[in-house]
């Protein structure tokens, strides 16, 4: 099966506005504080001893990520001063690398002799990053010196590492460049680099010489414990791992190899069943920003990186475009429109690193005056951080969004999401007129497909849907419903009911217990203190017979809900007759999580008590 | 108002069986642990550097504890064997006391040098400690020689800080001797030590040099930023603080200073309104083993010291002495029957010092290896600790349990708490037949009071009291009933009903919304896991129409309950409908708070959901 590119997806509509978003604001922001801090000078590799800025492991990364953003944009929206902003990053870029082929702005500058021999050093998550931003703007403009620079760089590689097996380590400390490998093969059509990309995840975990490069956190930190086949659960730093799995993915599929598949698709069920936040967001431990026990998803510490999500949606898009099974779209889309939207400001220009289910000041405070706690808190987004890789990552991932849409194989075109959209592929075009996430409407208009078959992903959150006016009646097979196309130009005028509801969560996550999220189609809501009237939310009580009014708040781009409450009433006693506590009725406003903190500093929370059936 | 003192008091029932205990097993333990630990042997303050055991500032405050509660129990049960340990550790005291009066092992061994130089080093409450040591085997056994030793030292302490007012410091920065020195005013009748305990608490929050010695928590710690008057809460590390309030209550008492005694209710009601866990534990906070803001109380992580709750009734007890109103002695009754007694094992072997309101094993584990928590957690009681001085403050409090029974003054006699017992005073004799608080009911006998008036407090848990089978119909103030005694000998048949019941907190404590604690009578309950089939006691929900079934339970020595709850139903799923929660009906074994922790690890639990309305 093959994804459809972002590059044959126009976008309008609610992803129309981020990703305008995006363009005018957020590539500015990223690129004014990267240029700020040094990120971008840095590729010049004169930084010496003694200089302000001095290059970070993983900068280059930064700056890749926001040349991959760029180059995405550029393919809608022509821009010469992107395109000049880019070239000159590349011609120094070009200007430094090495005669036999390296370039790393750190290593180049600050420890030249020690390049490939720390394996925790992000060296090739760098090399990964910046082919994928080559990959990029070669595709966006046609111009290849940037490709041919990470060419060469990346035969170096093989030949240091595959070839002769030279350096102090075998396997990437930091993994991506296992899926940047697997782009740079789509991209040439060279199997050199696909055998480079499978040589890195085969030896993981069988190499003698990484065990000797342990890190602080150990070997499971990194995934590199045991082979990966035989790694039963998600576990370790989440980005990294989720990284791995997304090039374990791309092995499958060019591959074929049922048992990567099987490997993958196992810690895929790990991770949505037992160790992923209702918002998508994974990696729930501040310790090494790692995946957790199973269950293990407090909410007011919950570390969730914005990475992370992004690095789960892409792992997803991956599965789905092996194994049409919705389960796999259902969790990239659980992350696209909680945790990685609530990564972004709704202006687009601040950012998230650390997504937690709930903002409880006092409590915070509290722990830091009379606990000794040490943890941070974040209320509101900010614009750059020491350690950046979300700000750039979400960039390109916004700009990028609609490679999320469509899969073909032969006789199929796969639907996997829903956005405002024209497509336009291998003879097929297909519209999609949709207020989604707004409403469940999806009018799909296909032409070009006349004996083929449609499949339409059916949203694990919806209890009905119909298609052109009347109950869907098709078969549906592991979420997808298979439609067959009869006509030159048809029309699938899909439903599928979206009623706000009130979600559970298994009461083996410690802090839920008789608790339920919001809900309304993909979106999660919350509730901020400084909407409602600055009260104390886990004194509200939510009414189970949930009748949710909607209005369109313009500003998060969908609608808000007013939910019917009861709040814990003031009392002077400290403790009293159960009995004698009440509560008052209250009009509880929510906001989709996304569009939390833009209102000003405040608590907030996703779980909310509930009343009793 | 003169307060009675245990030793009129003969305890039987539930406290004589607890006192027995303490008698034969929790004194031997500590003094064998104290003597192991070279504690004992430290009174001969011959440790020089390179010896084993290096005496600890507080070292002379556990011997004296010790010898307090031995002497206590000498009282009523002679032991010449504890006689001849406390006599060997007085004759070593009495030898090493230097010519102008002073003793303190730690400064005589280590730093004889610096006396009375250091304000946070416990030397005056070391002082207090073994004053108060002396006082109480004086008054069991007649011998002064203690007595006559401490003296000399208080006349030291007089010179040095009064009289010359030549210390580095003025105030105690660990107070209790200013209790101590009334005590001592009380056994000698020499003034002078009234007016060195007044000094103390007058100067405290006054002096410049203790200004110069603030401790590593700041002057509010240790209760001198400002003058004792205009304290307004309960504040810094909480035993310092209740000391400092007893001695506060005692100056009020003796000298009938107005002020001070409201000084000291405006702080007890800020406990008791805004900082005291429903076990009457107090000082919530683990930095600085202190007082927290208002309503602050966790129940995972809080700190609860039992030294805490037994100054908290010692406060008490002295307020109820001069004003009575019965908010008093439910407090002190709230920490006796809950975190005090909890912080002995029901076999009187071991120790907690810290008393949490729930131990959650799973959560604090996954803080330690996820949130890089450095958080303990005490699963079971031990013997000693470093810092041991909860073990043998028990040991006295307990062995002098009698002393909260009654106050009088010339016309009335006060019956504050109910025990089974008999008293004689002053022409007077009282005895209480009573199961008590297995049940309320309390048959008291009294004589000589002809003509006189018996005010007996009305608890506050009870919701109707009857006298002689009738309802209660007498003049109540304050919470006390005022009977006119007109026999000779009158029999006073007290029942207060005592109905298993549902308590719920003030709902701006964070953690406690929605959830309730079962209590009967001054009892706080809780349930452990391992005697409820290892269920997650936060999946618990109990049902608000209480019903509970109460059996006697031999160990604890009253009854554990069996109430009927419902549990979330284990499932499969990370997320789900609201609607298909469910949960099945189980009876919950719960135990009085203070027999946890008697039945291996376990996960232990006070606040629970509870059913709607």
């Amino acid at each position: 099966m093959k994804n459809i590119s972002f590059g044959n997806v126009k976008i309008d509509g609610f992803w129309g506005r981020r990703t305008e978003i995006n363009r005018t604001a957020t590539l500015d922001t990223v690129y004014n504080r990267f240029k700020d801090t040094g990120r971008f000078d840095a590729v010049a590799c004169n930084w010496r001893e003694g200089m302000p800025n001095k290059p970070h492991i993983f900068w280059d990364s930064d700056i890749a990520k926001w040349i991959e953003a760029a180059a995405y944009s550029i393919r809608y929206t022509p821009d010469s001063e992107l395109e000049r902003k880019i070239d000159e990053t590349v011609d120094l870029i070009a200007a430094n690398q090495t005669e036999d082929g390296y370039f790393n702005s750190y290593y180049l500058s600050v420890e030249p002799e020690n390049r490939f021999t720390q394996r925790d050093n992000h060296e090739l998550y760098c090399a990964g990053h910046l082919t994928e931003a080559a990959i990029a703007y070669y595709e966006a403009t046609g111009k290849d010196k940037f490709l041919k620079v990470m060419c060469k760089y990346i035969d170096l590689i093989e030949r240091i590492f595959k070839d002769e097996d030279s350096a102090a380590f075998c396997t990437p400390g930091h993994e991506e460049i296992e899926l940047a490998l697997v782009r740079l093969y789509d991209c040439t059509g060279e199997k050199r680099y696909l055998e480079l990309s499978r040589h890195f995840i085969e030896q993981r975990g069988r190499c003698e010489k990484d065990l000797n490069c342990r890190n602080w956190c150990g070997s499971d930190y990194d995934q590199s414990e045991v082979p990966v086949r035989e790694q039963k659960d998600a576990h370790g730093h989440s980005v990294r791992a989720a990284y791995l799995y997304c090039g374990m993915a791309d092995i499958a599929a060019r591959t074929g190899d049922k048992s990567l598949f099987d490997a993958c698709d196992t810690i895929f069920d790990n991770i949505i069943n037992k160790r992923m936040y209702i918002t998508g967001g994974i990696g729930s431990s501040s310790h090494g920003e790692a995946f957790a026990d199973d269950y293990v998803l407090p909410n007011d510490v919950a570390y969730s990186e914005t990475c992370a999500s992004i690095a789960l949606a892409l792992f997803a898009r991956r599965m789905s475009a092996i194994c049409p099974d919705s389960k796999y779209a259902d969790a990239a889309e659980r992350a696209i429109y909680n945790s990685v939207l609530a990564g972004v400001s709704l202006d687009g220009h601040a950012f998230f690193y650390v997504n937690p289910l709930e903002i409880n000041i006092d409590r915070h405070n509290v722990r830091k005056k009379f606990y000794e706690s040490r943890e941070n808190l974040l209320t509101e987004r900010i614009e750059v951080f020491g350690c950046s890789c979300c700000p750039p990552n979400l960039a390109r991932f916004v700009s990028s969004i609609g490679d999320f849409l469509y899969t073909i194989d032969e006789n199929t075109l796969y639907i996997h999401h829903y956005m405002e959209s024209e497509a336009e592929f291998e003879g097929i075009k297909v519209l999609q007129q949709t207020r989604y996430p707004c409403e469940g409407g999806v009018r799909i208009t296909v032409s070009g497909m006349k004996g083929k078959t449609v499949a339409v992903r059916i949203p694990g959150w919806t209890k009905y849907v119909s298609l052109n006016g009347e109950k869907l009646d098709a078969r549906v097979e592991k979420g997808y419903a298979y439609i067959d196309i009869t006509k030159d130009e048809q029309l699938l005028d899909f439903w599928f009911e979206m009623k706000a509801r009130l979600v559970a969560s298994n009461p083996l996550i410690d802090g839920n217990e008789g608790r339920a999220a919001l809900c309304r189609g993909p979106v999660v809501y919350c509730a901020e203190s400084v909407l409602n009237d600055n009260i104390k939310l886990n004194n509200v009580i939510l009414d189970r017979n949930l009748s949710a009014g909607l209005i369109f708040n313009e500003e998060v781009g969908t609608y808000e809900a007013k939910v019917k409450g009861f709040v814990d009433k003031p009392c002077d006693e400290l403790y009293f007759d159960l009995d004698c506590a009440e509560t008052e009725e209250k009009e509880i406003r929510m906001l989709p999580y996304y569009g939390y903190a833009n209102h000003g500093e405040s608590d907030m929370l996703v779980w909310f008590r509930v009343t009793d059936k």
